[in-house]
Parts: C-alpha cells; structure tokens; sequence
C-alpha cells in the first residue's frame, strides 16, 4: 500500500493515549469503526473542542474551559478553606472521596530547581496573592511527602505564617486496609513520626 | 456545578472505546490536556475523518476510505489466491504473520439463522459473483472452528464446488508452544482428526 490508509493513520494517532499499545489502539480502531462510529464522532469532536479550549483556572489553575472553573465560580464553597494540591486529577480525587468543600490551588509541579521549576513555574505568587487577598482561615497542603515536596510545603508554609493564615498537611501514613509487612518503609517512617494520643 | 465542564464530557467520551473504564478515561483525558494537546488535536481530526469516510471496500468488504482497498487495488497480489476472513482485523494478523500475498473477502460474521444472519448478510451473493467473474483457483478459509463457522465453511464449499474452485480450509489445532495439558479439549480433538503422516 503506497499511502498510508485512514485506518492505519487512526490506529497510529491513538497511540498518544497512556496505557495503549500497537494491538490495543488496532482493537479500538475496529471497534469504533464496526460497531460505534457515532461514539467515535462524538469523542472526536468533544476532543478536538477539549484541546482547543481547555485552559487554566485564573484563580486556581486547574483545568477548564472557562476563565473560572466550576469549583472557583461556586459561591456555595467554603472560601475559607483552600487545599493546595500539585495535580488537577488530585482534586477530583479529593472531591470524590471526603468531605472538604473549600476551594483548590493547583501546583502543577513541586520546587525542584535543578530542573528550572522555582515557585513562578508553580504560581505561588498566585497563591500568595490570594491569602492577601482572599479571606482565607486555614491552608491544607495535600503534596506529596518527597524531599521536593515537603521542600515545596515548607515554602509555601513560610509565606502563609507572614500572611497569618493557619497551615495543616493531609496525615501521611499506613493506608486503611495496609498490612504493616507490605507498606514501604518510607510510609512506616511517617506513620510513626505521626502518631497520635488514643 | 450546574453544567457539565469539557473535562468532563471528554471523559465521559473516552469511555466508549473498549476496555476504558472511569479511571483509565480520567488518565487519558489529562495525560492529553496536561502533556499531549498536539496529540490529541490529531487523534481528533483523524477520528473524525475515519468516522465520517471509512467505508466498506466493493470487492473485499474490508474497512477502507475508498472505493477499493489498498489491497484489492494492488496489482502485484495474487488474484488467484482469495481468502475468507470473518473480520477486517484478521487481514492485518494474516498479512503481518503469513507469507499470503493473494486477496480476501471479509463475511462480517457467520451464518446465524436464529440471530437473522443469512448468506446475504454475509455478502455470500458478492463472494459467489467474485468466484464465478474472477479467475479465482482457490479459496482458502480462515473461519473459526465453532459450530456457526462450520456451517459457514460448508456452504462456502458448496458454491465454490459448482464454481470449479478448489477450497482449503487453514488448520486448526494445537498451537505453537502449548503445553498439551492447557490445550481445551475440542482443540485436541481437532488436532487429531487432523493429524497428518509424518
């Protein structure tokens, strides 16, 4: 075949998904193609529309379409409360799983000069402009416990103290369920580091 | 919120391809907005096009963008040699394993009387014209052994029989590597009713 066939140019672009090899992004291609070209339609226009204008929250720059997120426009959450997190994902996950109705920042990253990411690449002048603006009671870190992120924490806790605004980091430890002989050394440090009165 | 963000439609969409689930839909659609926009902005435009162009070729009934695939529009295949696949997929596997550089014909399935898959569903009307028109010397099946398939191979034999054109079927039986203890049963039965002298 002398030019590549729109079958072959499709199985080759679906490989710029995570986790989709040779044969699966063959076996998507068929499967869009036989049995549902109108899901195929549909995911390629809502992803061509997505890639062409998602952008980042002005206020706390996680994803969206909108100059405000849904979150940051929501005036039913507690703005009070600002959880900081590195990853857009992190805040569905959190939204998800408890409780907290404040608002998010997204990183983006952690502190790691050695690779060019000082606190502008992750907007902590953006940050540090909302906890002078906004009347903001408490600060919940959710980083990750590496030696960049707690760098990245104790940073962020510095200017938080000028501001005079309470700072607290998500508890690091065994996870619910974990057997003690399977959790990682690392976490087990931490666990003990953390431990608490009964 | 009140609507539903691009975020969300674009993982909501990523779940029609087969074997995505939630969680693998939210990866992607952030691996594609946070690392990947070119990517996905050509994913799109191809997906788009595949949907809206990719046909059935005249001839062979394979996935193709035009009139003729690549295939059958090819002048140095063999137009003696024609085989008989159920899926469009099983060109790819055959042409990429097999030496066979002849032409196929895709039935789509099998015959299925109770499932209202008769020999015009199948295209079995295109096959015969292409055995009586073409100067076809053989038909080689590449259908699966299961009780549907059988009765398809048998009625393919049937008109190439009247049509003078020798039929082979390709061999089923145990494959290469396996242990004979993990073969199913009716693969080892197949195995020995077609044993062959040594």
């Amino acid at each position: 075949m002398a030019e590549r066939s729109l079958l072959n140019q499709l199985i080759d672009a679906l490989r710029c998904l995570p986790g989709v090899g040779p044969k699966s992004a063959q076996r998507m291609a068929f499967h869009l193609l036989e049995r549902d070209r109108e899901g195929g339609a549909r995911l390629a226009r809502v992803m061509a529309d997505a890639m062409a204008r998602v952008q980042s929250c002005r206020r706390c720059r996680t994803l969206s379409e909108h100059d405000l997120c849904g979150i940051c426009a929501n005036p039913k959450r507690d703005a009070s409360l600002l959880c900081v997190v590195e990853q857009p994902s992190e805040i569905v996950a959190i939204d998800q799983a408890t409780d907290f109705r404040g608002l998010y920042f997204v990183l983006g990253g952690r502190l790691s000069p050695l690779d060019g990411i000082g606190p502008d690449e992750l907007g902590l002048d953006v940050l540090e402009g909302r906890l002078r603006d906004e009347s903001i009671m408490e600060v919940i870190l959710a980083i990750s416990p590496t030696v960049e992120g707690s760098a990245t924490a104790q940073f962020i806790a510095d200017f938080a103290a000028r501001h005079g605004v309470k700072i607290t980091r998500i508890a690091h430890g065994v996870p619910l369920g974990g057997e003690l002989e399977h959790v990682d050394g690392g976490t087990l440090a931490l666990a003990f580091a953390g431990r608490r009165d009964l």
